[in-house]
């Protein structure tokens, strides 16, 4: 197990979409975590870059962590939303449904064999969980209730990672639908700890030493933490959302922005258009993704996604190595 | 201070409606932890009997909880909600706006002096502070954010309770905003200890021994626990209701039952009219609650409020004292 392994039980989390570098993963590795790299929205040609990079940087272990395609959403569904975002003068792309390259990215995983491969929105089959282990490659899946954690024990994972209702960026349930349940972390642990026997990770909202040592105590393996990483110098987190993420502004969940749910700090694209969201996702993703690079291009933090968990206000803008190590010590103390 | 001479840091969570007696306070106060009775929704006479038949029950400490009054709500706001109930032809109460006898059970808690008095849905005035603290009872104040943490401590309360967005029952902010931010247990933890420096009990969700070993370890002084006593036999919890907390049917929040935030099961009348719900309490809780009273008593657990956090599938049906013990010692293992 490469948890076993690990200095400390510190795991940082993909975040797919800017913040997530080479860099910032090769410095929690060293520092005796586990780096991830976000292969979401990657080419496999870029995807196969950062890897090298990452080798480039550190011989420790990492992960990386994959979407798994869902299903094409009935036009009908998100056709009055788009047509509103259109109305408004945005600057839009095509409602497309894509599988974020999930054969050539597999195959490069299993070229590459990176320590762990993490999947997110769904349980890739028993198929591909066998070939991953049977190349070496540790099988994580991350889950939102304990049905999902019963799912991938049976598919054959090694290792859940437990995400809770706190957690930035999207939802990682095995279904997009509008009724998913959302628990919380700590009720999350004991529901998923309860249902299977499999070693689990925490994540979300845990941004501080003390919630490291409180996930460890309820039962987890280790902690996986992303947004109190977002200020590290390492992390390609862009100014608008270092900014946000240093402010005391709320979060909330969204279909906003990319048709899926997802935790960001409050704006006025959210506030807007928020209630009219429909759950269809890689569509509306890739519809409200011109005018997203845009915002992100020109600083207008009110109008793209500042994905961020719920304790965003207590992150610091320490070297992901120098963090990584305090969360670990501290959390021993 | 009260939590210093606690055996064990278990602490009974208020449970207003039925659950909460003082069998149950008892219970929990003799085997070590601190019992709590719920003193809303109750007359200052009742109140009153109630307390003394703890007294009667077990010389040690307990706590009583009220409801902090609010503002009256424009009647507008919820006219089309009440019209449509009355459409369907359910057994309505008058919308009418009460602050739940405050002034009388103020006077009755200064009168018997419980060691501890905290407060929901908004924090007590610094003179009503400041005059129960001088008649040797603890005020408790309960906060869903560190705002309200600051405000609680600015007005000199001796505790904070932290409530998780896990929670059963009613969220308990100080405002009944529709747009109140909602906290998961262990962000709102490191939120609130981050800010202020008083002793803060954790709750939502903590239904195990694992789930204290974690709040404990993430920086409470101990645990607030109501959902896994639900199922004890000196816990009031209608047969309806028992049966629904031993399912594993999901919670969702909502304001149909009572016109403010709160966590029950999914049931019938939160699908049908969850969606439409205004924020206007107590008015719309006046309003059901004929319809409500009269499910509970025909055990119709699809159309009354079955509160509950989103733990409660691990409940166990324990004696309360025993499960006081046992959640305690194996949280110290």
């Amino acid at each position: 197990m490469v948890l076993d392994a690990l200095e400390h039980p510190i795991v940082l989390a993909p975040m797919a979409g800017g913040p997530s570098t080479p860099s910032l993963a090769g410095a929690v590795s060293d520092a005796g975590g586990l780096g991830f790299l976000a292969l979401g929205y990657l080419t496999a040609e870029a995807a196969d870059e950062q890897i090298a990079e990452l080798r480039g940087l550190t011989d420790r272990a990492f992960g990386v962590n994959l979407f798994v395609p869902g299903q094409a959403s009935d036009p009908d569904s998100f056709a009055p939303y788009v047509e509103r975002l259109r109305r408004a003068g945005l600057q839009l792309g095509e409602p497309r449904f894509d599988d974020d390259g999930w054969d050539s990215k597999l195959a490069l995983i299993l070229d590459r064999r990176p320590a762990v491969a993490s999947f997110t929105f769904g349980c890739p089959s028993s198929e591909v969980v066998s070939t991953l282990r049977s190349a070496g490659v540790e099988v994580w899946v991350t889950v939102t209730s304990a049905d999902e954690a019963r799912l991938a024990a049976e598919r054959g994972a090694d290792v859940l990672i437990a995400q809770g209702a706190e957690a930035g960026g999207h939802r990682a349930s095995f279904d997009n639908r509008i009724d998913m349940p959302v628990y919380g972390l700590l009720a999350l642990l004991q529901l998923v700890t309860a249902a299977v026997g499999l070693p689990v990770v925490a994540t979300g909202g845990i941004a501080t030493a003390v919630a490291v040592a409180g996930v460890l105590s309820a039962g987890a393996v280790a902690a996986q933490i992303g947004t109190a990483f977002m200020l590290a110098p390492e992390a390609g987190t862009v100014p608008a959302l270092r900014e946000a993420v240093a402010s005391g502004r709320p979060t909330e969940l969204t279909r906003a922005f990319t048709g899926r749910l997802a935790r960001g700090i409050q704006n006025r694209f959210m506030d807007e258009y928020g209630a009219d969201a429909p759950a269809a996702y890689p569509e509306i993703h890739n519809v409200t993704a011109p005018l997203r690079g845009a915002a992100r291009k020109a600083g207008d933090g009110e109008s793209f996604n500042l994905w961020a968990g719920e304790a965003h206000a207590l992150a610091e803008a320490l070297p992901a190595g120098e963090l990584t190590v305090a969360l670990a010590e501290d959390a021993r103390r």
